[in-house]
């Protein structure tokens, strides 16, 4: 039976629209909810608690809003909140790791997989757990780049900064023989122009925007929920601070203009 | 008087530290409790109505701590929530733009200053407000510099990198013959020697943690509120989200090691 319910989004704040992207451009007549916790971002250095307490007032407010399934379009709360989130709710969590971790393992040949992320996503490990989990042969080296969110959502895309800045995090991993590297975070695939030109074309960049809207498409399709709605489908987004910047911010993201914004007070 | 009570300092996060380092060297018997709202840091690119409320809560925290005068020492907090703070709590609330807009009032001959600060600080023109106050023909060019905060605290203060970023931040005000610049963030004085080679000998930086710092002790000097104690004052640290990271960057704000970091739950 098909299910014109929206697809809910979330994210502690920006990066989660390159999913909603993705998702557009591979299921366009799905309707999308996405919520940007603004007034908490960033969740790259905050604790388990507080993210699993976020991640539980976000979803209780998306499936109140009638969502379908939710992806959990952050890497920090997807590897700190998603194993708590799928035990506490009925319908299909999705997040970012499990899905840009089988991408890897596919394209992988050398079995050396970098993975670069914030300091949170980092410390949790789920990569690497995840990757184990298919595969316990797999090398893996982490690299936490706190700097690439601030560069993302300044739009400082191109040039010297960013260069250096990447060449410097990257420089370790280069080294190692990598030969896949996941973008560990939703805000990353603004920086891969720059990130390609850093790692060469010998490493195979896997971007986990692009691959959970992959894994979204198939999983929907699996349960029979997808929408059967032949017309493109309707956006709606919340943020928990005032709309002014994320709309403003959310054209880089989105590669097209945003409208209908509401403010939301949680908690 | 003399007063025994401590001198409360709030900031987002850790950059108010810069502040605690200079009252430690110009008040060394003061004991000090500091807030860091580290579940809610950036305050940088959030609302007005958001920043005040958490002002608020924050205020009465500390006021309950016995807290005989509370230092905004965070710039987005010190423009959007001060005016605020001021009119609703009977002790004195000491903000970090009058001191650094004072400060930068008496070393100007030029009678043109730079500011530096978040976005939030930047739109708020608190700076260009208190220096019109000041002197009406004073000239002013502020710039926004995000990628400061995430540097600062990344420990990132010298190379390349920093060098770059701040040369492209500033290069905008250096052309216009500044003979001043305001670090109009707490964060800023640890990029200092950075920012020195950027703007070079001509044009003085005023340190907005020292300028309060000095303000501080004047205003409790007048107030007679100033401790008789002979000894070293304590330190108590609170923060909103977990201690571990506070405590490990906290070092290079302060130059010395913190321990006694206790969690808080507002709101």
């Amino acid at each position: 039976m098909a299910s014109p319910q929206p697809i809910a989004v979330f994210d502690s704040g920006l990066g989660g629209l390159t999913v909603v992207k993705a998702l557009q451009k591979n299921l366009p007549n799905e309707s999308i909810i996405y919520f940007g916790d603004t007034a908490r971002v960033p969740y790259g250095n905050k604790s388990q608690n507080l993210i699993q307490e976020y991640g539980k007032e976000i979803t209780e407010f998306l499936i109140e809003k009638g969502a379908k399934t939710v992806i959990v379009a952050c890497n920090t709360a997807s590897a700190l909140a998603l194993p708590f989130l799928k035990k506490t709710y009925n319908i299909p969590m999705i997040g970012v790791i499990d899905p840009g971790a089988e991408m890897a393992y596919t394209v992988t040949k050398s079995k050396k997989i970098g993975i670069i992320g914030t300091l949170a996503t980092v410390q949790s490990k789920a990569y690497e757990t995840a990757l184990q989990h298919l595969d316990n042969t797999i090398i893996t080296i982490a690299i936490a780049c706190p700097l690439f969110v601030p560069l993302a959502e300044e739009g400082w895309l191109a040039g010297d900064v960013p260069f250096l800045i990447a060449e410097t995090y990257l420089s370790e991993l280069v080294v190692q023989d990598i030969d896949t590297l996941i973008l560990g975070c939703t805000h990353y695939p603004l920086l891969i122009p720059v990130l390609e030109k850093v790692v060469g074309n010998g490493i195979r960049i896997v971007d986990s925007a692009e691959t959970t809207a992959k894994y979204t498409a198939d999983l929907l399709k699996e349960l029979n929920l997808l929408t059967d709605n032949e017309t493109e489908g309707k956006m709606e987004n919340y943020v928990t601070d005032l709309p002014v910047r994320f709309k403003r911010v959310a054209r880089r993201f989105l590669g097209r203009e945003i409208n209908h914004v509401s403010p939301v007070h949680l908690s």
